[in-house]
């Protein structure tokens, strides 16, 4: 059976259809740090939306399972493809297809880079705005496919407020054209935002149309601000919310996220439980609102620094940017993702300072402040996550929920939190979720396992960290 | 059997079971000029999400069918309950029920007016965008519930775009909380922005956490450009949207329009075929971005006027404003509602010019040309749209579609456009819709024989205009 469906995709798809060793290996892992059991039967490398139709209709005809990758930097094991699965990659399929400035609008194939995209955008004076922090090794169709955030959300939307349209082959390899290319429209069902964050359980996204913006002009303006701790951080980015200023940026550093970017980086040690608030404002009103933001902050009874120049600004990000570097240093990371209305941050990082207390962990967190996503990282050794990590985290997630917010901002559930799933969902909701998912794929072919796959009979999740 | 349901209701509901002539007579109609067949069993002023509840779970008990209204403003019928119907009126569940300005969130119940909703936020300093012409009048629920964009969406976007979070009651009365209070947030399938623009067909939204703006600070300006024929000033509108400058605003009237409008209001007579570009600019840039949008207006061969001040541009703004009145006078008025891309407006009003000559009619229209949304309207006499009109209207949405638009940009399917929905979607994706609408509402209580119901036999639409 299994060399039947590698002789029918072979037959149907020729060399796209990948079966080496390494590259069924690599198919099995993304960024999470977790990886399949098994390797995948084959990785089929598609090249036109005819190569994914092809695929579908033979796992169909097999029912053999399929699960999409892109550039695989997932951080929650959704694109991670097992024993007796097809991995099926959509980055070879990276064609910025169309750029329409008058209508503000671009369409691509899923596999392109997101900063590839950004290059091929530039110059005509437009960008698209979502933006993880993964931009230049991650793709489009990946960033669309888990709803992934960044840093720019509080001022220039999310995923879904940014795609107009989507291409889309079904299990059984139907090609289905959702949505329109034009800034409104309510035919329907928005099938479209249906997709965003779908993790590959409903089709295989093939193409996308995207809502572009303008460039925004100017030079933006960076400053940071240091805090005796990080409530004073916390309650210094809720005033600033609350100011009326818009920042671009606001991302903060807790104690130990900050001196451990200042080991990595050899700089001078920050003071004891020092915290840390980086922000950039931008568009025309830059300077302006960087000094607002700067006597908010001040008045917080932050130590502000307002960079001087561009080059100044760099050094200011560097610490911020170097945190994962930083934490890989450490030890094996599990990065975490929980998101809170933006008043709470104060109290989920009480939360998290009760759950460092009672599990005897350090949780060095970082944090998108200007929208309440918080990226709270376990750090330990060896390549499997304690079962006190995995408990600390339970307890994360449930704190997240009583403030009003959620289990993921922006990573997704892929196989890391499908054990959460039904506490955030609840019972009725998750049952209606799994219906829908069974509508576009009635033999669940598409990512089984993942999303709304049943919790595993232990709390242990497989994991191989350290990739 | 009828008795029944009223009794059931009436046992568990008490007074807010309202069976007058008068309240039933007036729940068989919207704004859209249709009413239902017969009229309906019964209106339930609901006050409370237990009504609700109570509501749906005698309708499921009975296999009786709930239509939900907010304030009947809808404009293709989707909210008219007829005979053997159960109407749901959410009018009453009106309260604003939290403000956080550190959120930029409020929650409200889905029957307060749009309106009343901006005074209740406006001393916060607060705003929510989505800004149906209808505003005064209309709900938020039925702004949600039919996806309505307005005049602002290409400069602040659509109605998907400002909703965190939705309560909802299913068809057997179980309650769901879909999203959450974060701006941010992937987890399972993003069952909010599936509700929104779902006519009432999945369930009924009983709350709503709508993701806030600040008000836009400074004042707005106001032009008006007049240019000799209407593909020059749709032609005016794309350079505008080509330059990069981003009005609030910008109308386009076409001559027939204008020409109405006028009369109307006993000001001089437009030009032959004179159309005009009405354009608001705002916030810190505002007076700057007038100028220069008046610059590309001129450039284009307008003859601009820049409002002097407030009351100019409340002048300015009457003539836009009074185009409904103009066409009521004028007889029945059957509005259409089809969005293009943007740089396809002076290609549809080609087509627009085109169907005027081969259906001998004159089809004024008036258009969001920031955004590409066109509402060409029919006028005719007596209460029957005349089936010329129906075969013109048939025309100019297969022209939309070509030009890769849509049937509706912000009026929804409801009843009139029902025939006309697997033009745009495809049998398949038509198939799938009805399909997921049927794991929300397996006996098809919610609003049968809206959005998805099978086209009737003949192309006559019980239509009875002039309300």
């Amino acid at each position: 059976m299994t060399a039947d469906v590698v002789a029918l995709l072979r037959a149907a798809l020729g060399d796209r259809v990948d079966t080496s060793t390494a590259s069924r290996e690599a198919a099995r892992a993304d960024k999470s740090g977790h990886a399949a059991v098994g390797t995948p039967l084959a990785i089929v490398h598609a090249t036109s939306v005819r190569d994914v139709q092809e695929t579908l209709r033979t796992a169909s005809a097999t029912g053999t399972p399929v699960v999409t990758r892109g550039a695989a930097t997932g951080l929650a094991g959704g694109a991670n493809a097992g024993a007796g699965e097809i991995a099926l990659s959509m980055r070879s399929m990276n064609r910025l297809l169309e750029v329409r400035a008058e209508d503000l609008l671009a369409v691509v194939e899923p596999g392109i880079l997101n900063a590839d995209l950004d290059r091929g955008l530039a110059p005509h004076g437009l960008w698209w705005p979502p933006d993880p922090a993964s931009r230049e090794v991650s793709t489009v169709g990946g960033n669309i496919a888990t709803g992934a955030g960044g840093l720019l959300c509080a001022k220039y939307g999310v995923v879904r407020d940014a795609v107009l349209a989507l291409d889309v082959v079904l299990a059984d390899g139907r090609l289905l054209h959702l949505g329109h290319r034009s800034v409104k429209g309510v035919t329907g069902l928005d099938l479209t935002a249906l997709m965003i964050g779908s993790e590959g359980t409903l089709g295989v996204i093939v193409g996308a149309t995207l809502k572009l913006r303008r460039r925004v002009p100017g030079a933006p303006r960076t400053l940071t601000a240091t805090f005796t701790g990080v409530r004073d951080a916390a309650n210094a980015a809720a005033a600033v919310t609350a100011s009326g200023r818009q920042p671009a940026i606001m991302e903060l550093m807790d104690a130990a996220s900050l001196a451990a970017v200042h080991a990595h980086l050899a700089l001078p040690d920050p003071s004891r439980g020092e915290a840390q608030l980086t922000v950039q404002t931008d568009g025309p009103t830059a300077a302006d609102d960087a000094g607002a933001i700067a006597a908010v902050l001040a008045a917080c009874g932050g130590e502000v620094r307002l960079a001087e120049d561009d080059s100044d600004a760099a050094q200011l990000w560097r610490v911020r940017r170097s945190l994962h570097p930083a934490m890989e240093a450490l030890g094996t990371t599990l990065i975490e993702d929980v998101s809170v209305p933006r008043s709470a941050l104060p109290a989920m990082f009480d939360e998290i300072a009760r759950i460092e207390r009672e599990y005897a962990l350090t949780i060095p967190t970082v944090c998108h402040a200007g929208d309440g996503n918080l990226h709270p990282n376990f750090v330990f050794t060896g390549p499997d996550v304690p079962d006190a990590v995995w408990a600390a985290a339970d307890d994360l997630f449930r704190a997240a929920l009583r403030l009003g917010g959620t289990l993921t901002g922006e990573h997704g559930i892929g196989v890391l939190k499908r054990r959460w799933l039904k506490v955030e969902l609840g019972e009725d909701q998750w049952q209606l979720q799994r219906q829908i998912a069974r509508v576009f794929d009635p033999a669940g072919i598409l990512n089984p396992g993942k999303v709304f796959a049943p919790p595993p009979p232990s709390s242990a999740v497989p994991y191989h960290g350290g990739t």
